[in-house]
């Protein structure tokens, strides 16, 4: 068969492809706790008046707005908001993406294509950065985290720059928090991260910072080379919608606003996501509750002797069962009706309604004991 | 400043942003024929049934369908309903993107990245082929057309083909009818695009098959290195919500899906193209009033001696006025309000509303004489 398709480049044939979990064959009586979406809708009064605004005001004929312009200038004031930094980013620091996974690929294609650099990730952390890399015949160079905080073997990380050299590592990205372990950045991981020198890209995901409310985006402007990536898929309740953001130097941001297609966004989800920052009072708030969820959770989990949890800063929680088949135990409480997810040798639980966070509970306790 | 970005290929540092033009600056008082859309919104019961769905059946929150499963089954019958083929396509020779262009981009990754292949077009021609090939570091073969008809000077197409040996050629790209200048592929093309080697990618680009009512698709199962390129942006009226389709060989469509981001079409860009394919019979009669406008605008046109115009079967025509400066005539057009594009040595000129086109022959006839 392969001789037919010659044209297909061949490291591409090895690569498996990207099933999403839970794709389109969850029935809606599952609770769906493995991609760490908000378990709440937009209230239906931001609905309707985006089902109005679509009516009303989109032409669906036409091509969207390529420039983002109002929805950027709209992101840098809530960036703005969320930091205390002066002066603050303009609508010149911002990329708009279809959601985040467009703009990390944009990074990769920036940097590291054609035998150019590798990256550099740190595991478990999210997939998708080696996943992207892999589609771009791009290397991947992983270390370990320590498995008592999840934070980063930086001796190795240090030994890995060392040691890459032709082609060198470009990239680093690092989740902050970090998704499947939900640690921020420890002190020592930011200064190393600040020694790097200028000619390596640091990608710094911020895709949790509303849970988290940490940021280091008051440090991008002393390092022109730090990328923080950002999303309207968790907080803001928009999974739906694929829009993320990155906030950079100027400079870097145009590189991503020419890799990037043209019209990578529908009007539609550049009006959700305006309408969602217009309206933040009305969304925002569930993430207080969340959290309260979560610290919940973990403190009820922490008391079952057979589970070792850790605290995470994200709206989810990370655990192991020494000794236990962890994939049994997924299709276990799948079978019960709740869905999470096994990854980087643990089990990732997102924080859904306070219902649903009871079931897990209570069908993780019976399971684990 | 460069120094500062030492992280960036160096080759995209001299390219310049796509600028989609018109973006978001131009009024609504403006008739815009330059981006090929249809000038018709959907019609409104099709916008109110979309705007129900979508605050009935889509959480916000979740993540969309990955999977394209009811899309893909309804484009299936659709393209088996627009060609006679035996057997015809099922959902596994189909593959759905954010427009064309992300079906673009993934085919210059799956084949020619990493200095694997070079890919040929015959100018002037749709222009996001070399766009996204040189954001990827892919080099461009451009051959000439005859300005006759526009059909590819083959023997120069032949040619380049066996000149170029490392990287080969691996992908052509043709587009049917061409964009901007409205030919179908001739016999002659055909022919030759029949006869190249099965280590050559053959795009065929049927962006505008409602308007020319011409397809390839029936030789598909004769030739597992063709893939044709689809799309809801023009005669489904679609452009806004970003939805492209690739129809090829299982295996073709198998190394779509491992490239393309998992997450790539919001669920709403999906149940408008579902709901658009259910609804053809309310969207698709407008076809044959864009080509009686086409072909009357044409007639008009063709009477003015300073004009020259070639006949089109899409929903454009393209134009030059010899020893005239072109930019000029673009610029006085959109004093007046009308905007076209000024592409490839020539105009090319959207067909519009009645109300528009009988603007564009004043206004043309205005500047011309």
């Amino acid at each position: 068969m392969r001789d037919r398709f010659l044209f297909i480049r061949s490291d591409l044939a090895q690569l498996a492809a990207y099933v999403p979990n839970p794709g389109g064959e969850v029935t809606t009586a599952l609770d769906c706790l493995d991609a760490n979406e908000s378990p709440f809708d937009l209230p239906s009064q931001l609905k309707e008046k985006l089902a109005w605004h679509y009516q009303q005001e989109i032409s669906t004929n036409r091509y969207p707005d390529g420039s983002h312009q109002v929805l950027k200038e709209l992101i840098a004031q809530y960036v703005n908001e969320s930091a205390e930094i002066n002066p603050g980013v303009t609508k010149d620091h911002i990329s708009v993406g279809n959601g985040s996974d467009e703009l990390i690929r944009s990074l990769l294609i920036a940097t590291c294509l054609g035998n150019e650099g590798l990256i550099l990730v740190a595991n478990p952390t999210f997939s998708m950065y080696a996943i992207l890399a892999k589609t771009l015949g791009i290397s991947i160079v992983s270390v370990e985290r320590l498995e008592t905080d999840f934070s980063i073997d930086l001796d190795a990380a240090q030994k890995a720059l060392n040691s890459a050299q032709n082609p060198p590592i470009r990239v680093v990205f690092v989740v902050h928090p970090n998704s499947p372990t939900g640690n921020v950045l420890t002190s020592a991981e930011l200064n190393w991260l600040r020694s790097l020198p200028k000619d390596i890209l640091v990608v710094i995901d911020e895709a949790y910072f509303e849970f988290s409310k940490t940021s280091v985006v008051s440090e991008l402007q002393q390092h022109p080379n730090w990328v923080i990536l950002r999303t309207f898929s968790k907080a803001f309740r928009l999974a739906t919608h694929r829009v993320g953001y990155a906030i950079a130097h100027p400079e870097l941001i145009i590189t991503l606003e020419k890799v990037r297609l043209p019209y990578n966004l529908p009007a539609f989800s550049q009006a959700a996501a305006t309408i969602a920052l217009q309206h933040r009072d009305l969304i925002l708030p569930s993430v207080a509750d969340i959290i309260q969820e979560r610290d919940q959770l973990w403190q009820a989990l922490a008391e079952i002797q057979q589970i070792q949890v850790w605290r995470s800063r994200a709206n989810f929680l990370y655990l192991k069962l020494p000794d236990r088949n962890l994939e049994q135990i997924v299709q276990q409480l799948k079978s019960q009706g709740t869905v999470i997810r096994h990854t980087g040798g643990g089990l990732r639980i997102t924080i859904g309604t306070p219902a649903e966070n009871l079931r897990t509970l209570k069908r993780l306790k019976a399971v684990s004991v």
